[in-house]
């Protein structure tokens, strides 16, 4: 089901208790050299689009927030973002709209790595309020990490910002938005976590162009294969969480 | 140009003096018992996206932010929204990001009612601190009002909620997610506006089912002429406003 | 009945449901070289304290809060001002303490043009926690449309700043405060409205010193007669508010 | 000089290092069953408005803002006012618009107890961005602590709440607004301050009609005595301030 | 009782209406050439301890916050603060955890001048929603006001920053802490009340070296005498407040 | 070297470039049946203190704030906290003193699960604003995953809540502290990861009695073995963090 198609009279005859309602968010934001800034917002709506066609009764997909949390890319330009404690109190709030309409299953599905902590720490928030109401979230690569890691060639085994596997999947969704003449090997980027210590740094440090990984290793194929791998890995995740036991 | 297909190179070249960035703004909410609650995104998107079509040189154009600011119509449900005063930040953080970006020239082009008071204010918190930019706003109805209204066959010659001009417009834009069976004639609503008094009523107080007007007129070729209209007159006005001088 | 003036038993004692409580707000701002910075205050309030005259019994009129959201002044100087945002919290707390004494019909009536987006939605803060309780705001000039309009000379027919009307009616109200030898002929100025667009401009962009319209045909009868029809029409129209039925 | 009634073009010739910027604060609440609402402000303005006579050339008045943190009164109704920690707020940002054009000493004259708070920590959050101005607060009590207590008859020697003072006081200065048949002998109120704890209850807890101390003993002589005496004090007090150094 | 070393189990059953929760606060902040930044967290700590020994059976004492409210020492360096108005907050969720566990008696207990304010103000911004709750603070120095004068021997009778009572109390407490050498006779500097006017000026400001009064007539013997003096008299009033009556 | 102790002079003296600041964080609040509610301040104090006696040149130790985001415990009562986007703001002011005080190596040290997604973002709106500092976080165990790991015997090998590891260290650190008859195997209890979904869930839900793991595993042998582990490895990559080039 999709919340944006839908009219008010039917949102209401939808079961609060048994349907899971889907937020979709990510990013515009500078995504290298060979990316589209909305990367991130391609790839989790297509992921959360299809999920939604493949469970229908028990999904209830909201429209992607494209809006992220993106201070770090700020000094690279071409990036739209709110501050991170305004991010927070945004995704409150349209989980509030659904929590008072009476919703008691909300997931975040987030496809941009610096939405993580804004988003757990958003529902922290909110579940001091709601209680007797099921809050997740999830990134489509926590879901499908083996999935993942299993198609990727490069050295990184996990998605990072306009890699290997980034870069896959938009060849395969929309191939025309990548320039593949700028495509290079980015994997020199520094780490945010070394021996288990968060070094706060933002993109302008941590990269040489804006970009990690391996792009130079994607293809279209390996979008598809990868694209169908994440579906179906979160497809079989999310059909799980709209049957588990509500707390009362 | 389409900023979210765009790279952070391609953005970074484009001239910040002459290039008008428009952020498309719009609701997501009840849309009384026969329109999709994506109504208002619908129709601002689709415009947005035309006007940009005409005017690829000039107009730099952003994702429509589908979230509004709606709380007037939660006692119908069906409705996601900001608290008023957040929407006013969210909006100050994404036009921040563009003008500290460097560029000079914003235009939110909004759909949805509800959001003309927050934009406007928005605007004013950003003025005093970019005072050589030129911020604007407009609703795509107040450009092209003489057109909407020569175009209305009911007594209400403005865009009212899920009336003759929204429904004809989404049966031009997306004649599947109309309702058409359960269209009726909504005239019977209470004004906002009553002898120069504004009355803070919500829309459960001020309609039957949530919507007003005279949808039971409306036609997807009523639709399709005032969309070519409102496209058109919003061409024009948008194209002389990246040509208007900049303050110092 | 005037609140400051009342002891708490006497405002105990009068009816919540048919009292209509009005808050006057206003500006100290500057206008222009010829009129003091209080302008709106005097006119504004002058206005509230006849209406209350006219309507002992069913209006309270409360003390005019003189600060009002002027930050589009600040570059002129001489002007007090609240952040936009913070003013609309300011008239949402004292409305509050009306609200939660019991008080259900609220008007704003306000003498400031600026403060118009503010108040609107301190409102529709309001209103979502207080939905039985009538809650208005208008601007003496929305309210007296057609009497101001009829009586002014100049191409402007509304009220600007330091304009023909607000000259002419502090002529009549507080004459010795008009510096009548700076007056100009001050119609160039830049509006903030053009082809459906808002111009976020401020006034040092929109205007040469400070002030619009025709002050020079402005007179200390055109004041009387406009300060009389003004007062006549809020009269009125106030009169039928405190009538209206309430939401239950 | 008033600030109230000058133009711009005046209020930008006076000088910003000699000029001393008074802000009246006070109140508009419940003041027992014989004093009206508005007792501090009455009091207030008039002190304020008689020290401006007295210091014509180097005191800037600005209109009082009759606004106070009263919130330990609301349970007694009949009472305006912001949340403690938006009064600090409003008060920064009426005191930056003068700091940002240019005055160099503020003074925050106060008639109020609950703004005492709110009022000097205004200050503090003010004072690291203005470090070479000259901030400063004073309740009228505090500059003529030693004439009021002089002219007390009561046991309590300070200025209360709707007491022997402020009953007085406005005895002399609005006579018609004092019911005297209400008055009673209040002394028998609780304390906020025992052994050097401030034990915070409300108004409502501590006194048994929302009064303290003997207005049984005001009389309008005394008014009348304790006015001249306030105003001769404030004014000396006042004088040396505007000749103090500044800080660099 | 010692809240951080008992468990949930033993807190959950300890008397919610006679028990008195003491929150001790302080500062780490400049304190002049000679004294640690932590001096006012030693001894408000050190009394806080102390008196718990001596009243095991109804006080419930937190560890102390150390974190106190000192913008007004920041040009000085070494200081460690929280905006002024954030501190408030801190303190009001703080004590929101235990009032909304259920504790009736809670009493700041504060040990730097800088945060007097905030604390007061912290729980003024509570007492409206925990009226039946009795909310205190006082400072170690206003609850033994006379015997720390009475141990004085420098012109200044009160407790200073980094003072002749201040320095005796860590000489007493934690001698190896003081560097006895640079102490000197710190009374030149300028008050912060003069005439009942509060002038906001910071540390650096006032003070030649970050201190004020007569370190150098400091000793242990004092400050052990001082400390004792200050324990029973501290005791002495705390007793009583958890036998006070409770409002309902 | 520890901050608490120094003198503002000899703070001054200290190199902003090489030092590191340390500030450990951690809570009070509930901890099962068995453990004390300050179990992660004894554990995180104990661990920076012996870390600075090793690195003594390099590392300047702030006191620990005992105060955490604990909002997750609250059900189970005997828990101070503060809202977890204040906490935020807290550890932000906290570090904007020491950053504008010129050091510009931080590192928060963190002993509570619950404030690792405030910390991280405390410190992403910072970087914002101090892009040439190096401002990290990490946890105890973050850092000492391995070496935690090879001593704990339970099913469980990283760190929880009231568990074998920190069962273990209290009671090698304060053994009274501990009520060994009250532990008991707590296994049993929910995680908040599954499937790669974050389970928004309080501790009230996630636990039987507010404890997970295996504390009857734990004993003081353990803890020492742990306690001296953890001391080395975090001093061992804290020793590097200072010596790693700053951004410019």
């Amino acid at each position: 089901m999709k919340y944006a198609e839908m009219t008010a009279v039917e949102l209401k005859n939808i079961s609060r208790e048994e349907t899971l309602v889907v937020l979709p968010i990510a990013a515009v934001e500078q995504h290298g050299p060979h990316m589209p800034t909305a990367t991130d917002t391609i790839i989790c709506t297509a992921v959360a689009e299809q999920v939604e066609q493949n469970l229908k009764e028990s999904v209830l997909l909201l429209p992607t927030l494209w809006l992220g949390a993106s201070q770090h890319h700020l000094r690279w330009g071409a990036t739209l973002t709110s501050r991170v404690e305004n991010y927070e109190t945004l995704l409150c709030e349209i989980c509030e709209s659904l929590l008072d309409d009476g919703f008691r299953r909300v997931l975040i599905l987030n496809g941009h790595g610096g939405n993580i902590g804004p988003m757990q720490i958003s529902l922290r928030r909110l579940q001091v309020h709601y209680r007797n109401c099921q809050l997740m979230t999830a990134s489509y690569w926590s879901i499908a990490e083996q999935e993942i890691a299993s198609l990727m060639e490069g050295e990184c085994k996990t998605v990072g910002h306009a890699c290997e596997a980034e870069t896959s999947l938009v060849l395969h969704l929309r191939p025309e938005l990548v320039r593949e003449s700028k495509i290079e090997n980015f994997i020199d980027y520094a780490p945010d976590m070394i021996d288990g210590v968060y070094l706060c740094n933002d993109m302008y440090q941590r990269t040489q162009k804006g970009a990690t990984g391996r792009p130079d290793l994607a293809s279209a194929e390996k979008g598809e294969q990868m694209f169908s791998a994440i579906v179906k890995r979160v497809t079989e995740v999310i059909a799980t969480l709209s049957k588990n036991a509500l707390s009362e």
